[in-house]
């Protein structure tokens, strides 16, 4: 079934807030998320919250101890323009080094949909030809955590949050673990271009037109979120330090390996250790991300399960 | 003008050793490393230290305050089989986390040149169809450090050494900062393949045939190794955490877009936060590894000059 | 004035919930703590949650923008018996070091008030005559954080929570920067004896009874948790890795010793760099927590006042 | 027997440099250091190098697989001044933070032996006041590293180094294992006074009388350098980042636990983690130091040993 949301408000935290929508394990929801700063398709702020979050959205027979995976079927900017950030975070540059900017005003980003890219609009004379791709992306989206927490969307954890992947786009399919009764699925903060890391503290924030599906698996135990492309699949270690995501990242990819894929831990071992890769989500949040990938062709056969992508 | 270099002797420490050739700023120079246990391309056992070095070569000009350019001209295993461990290192899984393989055996591969692979010699049934492209690389190079120090090949630093990035293979140019007279460039260390992180403790390890380029660039002052490739120039980090090596590649990075690249701080803050990318270099040495890259189609068009490549 | 409460329930988080007692600034609260695992005095569990809360108390006159002042009068165990695990956590070993203990079993204390100390009920024989010292103290407390947060009492932050530092116990004073309307204070998770980093998960475990008093400091900003006892004044870090938790400390304490005490940013360097002392509170749950404590005796004499204690 | 050693030279690094003297398991020597910067009792600059060290000693019957005790018999300024640093490093304060002090300037403090006190020689008016005890420590020192390696006296590792630790004054015995033949002692960089941390990148710095034993433990294996004093037993985690630091710390005391004092390694959980204490060595050197200490009161009562202070 499909389903359309307007969002009437939203939320600056992931919890147990009450459900705007309640929707069936397989439907389709479309709707509209407000860009990091609470600014609309319209150019109106009609939130003061950072990533304010639309949802959440109740699924049905979502349960403690399930999986909800989430497919980004659409995740296209609803207006002409975005806003980026000028200055690299601090804390990643040396300590001392004066990044060389003050002030991180904030560049606005013309978004040309045609040619899919986007120019500043006023930009600094060196950087007149500047040409972003548009890529969009979903900066912060997930589930309501445990115990009734109330998490900022400034940051994240083991049930998503504002990750700031890079790899969030449109085609990628989710697994978050489900804490609370109907999941509770909020999603918020698109970026139509980021860079690894997002070290400007910002990707080009624009409000966004969002289409997905939500599919309940049943009784499946995953510890951080993951997700799949076409050619990867991928789980996400987000915690400081850098460090401590790798862990996280890596010990899930290697639990996957074993528990969906049917590999022993000895060979799971080694096919993790002969073909993984990293890649930076965030590096500026409270909490950094860091994707542990695996390439789909290097997995072995098996028959497609809840955990394993067609 | 080329040299041929037969090694009869192999270090364990990067530094000012007594050097086993001299060369002029442009030389070519070709020769042999023995791999990670000290096996060379006969199979025996010529040395005993772990990461040993062939060299150093001086070369003629180089002072503290210069920058040694090294292309790889060639890199390319000299033997039909290569060691690779089979246990992922503790370090890279959540603390507590057994990662199920007790004793860290070699795995034995067999590098068929016909094709371009390697496979295990006596695989896990599972892992029988395993197939690893060949992708030759040097894991640990580098120049003398300051003052006198002799650093072990275990780890890395501003002069380079272990960084176990699998960019570095055949066509790659590598700079390090120059810190003693002659700048004492070792070599060692060859993996066949090795994917992100080095997270076995291993790549395929094997004795290599290699041909490098060495060139002095006078008066020119990096803090970290640097490199290109055809597709972008990038930094290395060398250090733990792997926070702090993010801090180091990116500050690095903005050096270079501002003093090669002509770039104004404020600008070089826009480009390098649009366009960055982050490769994991070694997540398991005593100073891990993290690349900070920069597309070079997205770089200022700039007169070729010494840190510039055309 | 003077209040007594007797709580009916017990949160797993701190936040914005429904105050189950009013007070204005200045009254004096005594009320109970259940144990970590939620048991009370009587020995009977009343909640599952870890770390449940007392509270949260609503403190009249507090807006985001003060500051809480919470003197603890008297923390003291109730029952004559605490629980404490035995197994050091493996985020404080070495990677891959096997800590010799299987299942973190809960040893069973028992307390004895005459001479304030406490023993192993059924001890191993070589610990025998082990003796601890009762020295009450809070694990976890706080005030609501900011946008309806709740964050678990697993974890800490700028809002307190559970830092797991020994040194909040009887004669301290703790102060929390205030994000809600009441300031919402919340107390539990007393423990009767407990070292640095709390490395075995727990100190002992024990019901309290506990007295405080809550002042309101208008106009205030803290950005982190301070506390003075005799000797020393403290501000805590709330965070992973330490090193982070050791910035965010020592700027605090920067900030003090010259927004409160006078000094310029000049002299408040040189006499932190040369009285400094650090305390490790935890280094094992979530949020680790650095303390960074200045000896009272150094510090510059100036009139007391709202955040310096006479 | 006791030797009286002038030196004539200083090295940058801890290695197998050629030694100055040769004395035997149990000897005594009686020698100088310079201050950080070089300079010697008479004010005088007799080597450019950071932390010059003297030495190195060797210890006629050291092998690789003992451990070099080293008691500081006397450490004490050999002239009337000191310099310390100004200006609080900027990786102990949160990104972006702007300390406050430019340039970081040397203060001189004039060493009042009467008193045992020092002050800072033209002191800013609102620290006129400014008493600093005069507390005497040894801030690098250690034995040659294994496989012929020169480590900087800028940073530290299981050889010992720049640890920075103020527990290394007069009293102290040290344990160093060995890695080279004749252990080879280096010993420099006196602190009349530094605080946790150093986090001024310097203690108040100058020349030194320094007193030291040495004996050889035979047989001996400890991975990390460790001491004690009259009240302690202590062991050095160096590294980065701190978190790391605490690991191999706590790691090796709980070795120390098990092996020297008899303990079964569930029972050395338990005391371990009852009475552990951590002190910051240092927090801005290339390697951290983290100490792990065991009050000597609740360790068993074992034979004194090699590893068992009387």
């Amino acid at each position: 079934m499909e389903h359309q949301l307007t969002p009437d408000r939203y939320h600056p935290t992931i919890g147990s807030h009450e459900p705007v929508l309640s929707v069936s394990s397989g439907d389709t929801v479309s709707t509209t998320t407000v860009d990091a700063g609470g600014w609309d398709a319209g150019g109106d702020r009609v939130t003061s919250h950072g990533n304010a979050q639309t949802g959440p959205i109740y699924v049905g027979g979502a349960q403690p101890g399930d999986v909800l995976s989430v497919t980004l079927d659409r995740v296209w900017p609803n207006r002409g323009h975005g806003f980026c950030s000028r200055k690299i975070l601090p804390n990643v540059l040396d300590p001392g080094h004066d990044g060389g900017v003050r002030e991180s005003e904030w560049l606005r980003f013309v978004l040309d949909f045609a040619s899919g890219s986007a120019r500043i609009e006023n930009p600094p004379v060196t950087l007149k030809d500047l040409v972003v791709p548009i890529r969009p992306m979903i900066g912060c989206f997930g589930v309501a955590p445990p115990q009734g927490q109330a998490i900022s969307t400034a940051t994240s954890g083991p049930h998503g949050g504002n990750m700031d992947y890079r790899g969030f786009g449109p085609g990628v399919t989710a697994y978050f673990p489900v804490f609370a009764e109907g999941a509770l699925f909020h999603i918020g903060d698109g970026h139509g271009w980021q860079s690894d890391g997002e070290i400007l503290g910002s990707g080009i924030e624009v409000s966004m037109d969002v289409t997905f599906t939500l599919v309940v698996i049943k009784n499946k135990t995953i510890r951080w979120p993951r997700g799949h492309n076409d050619d990867y699949i991928f789980t996400a270690g987000n915690c400081r330090p850098l460090d401590q995501a790798v862990q996280h990242s890596t010990s899930e990819m290697l639990r996957w390996l074993t528990d969906d894929y049917g590999l022993s831990l000895p060979d799971a071992n080694i096919l993790l250790g002969m073909f993984v890769q990293y890649e930076v989500g965030n590096v500026i949040d409270p909490a950094y991300t860091m994707i542990c990938k695996m390439p789909r062709s290097v997995l072995p056969e098996t028959a497609p399960a809840a955990l394993v992508p067609s």
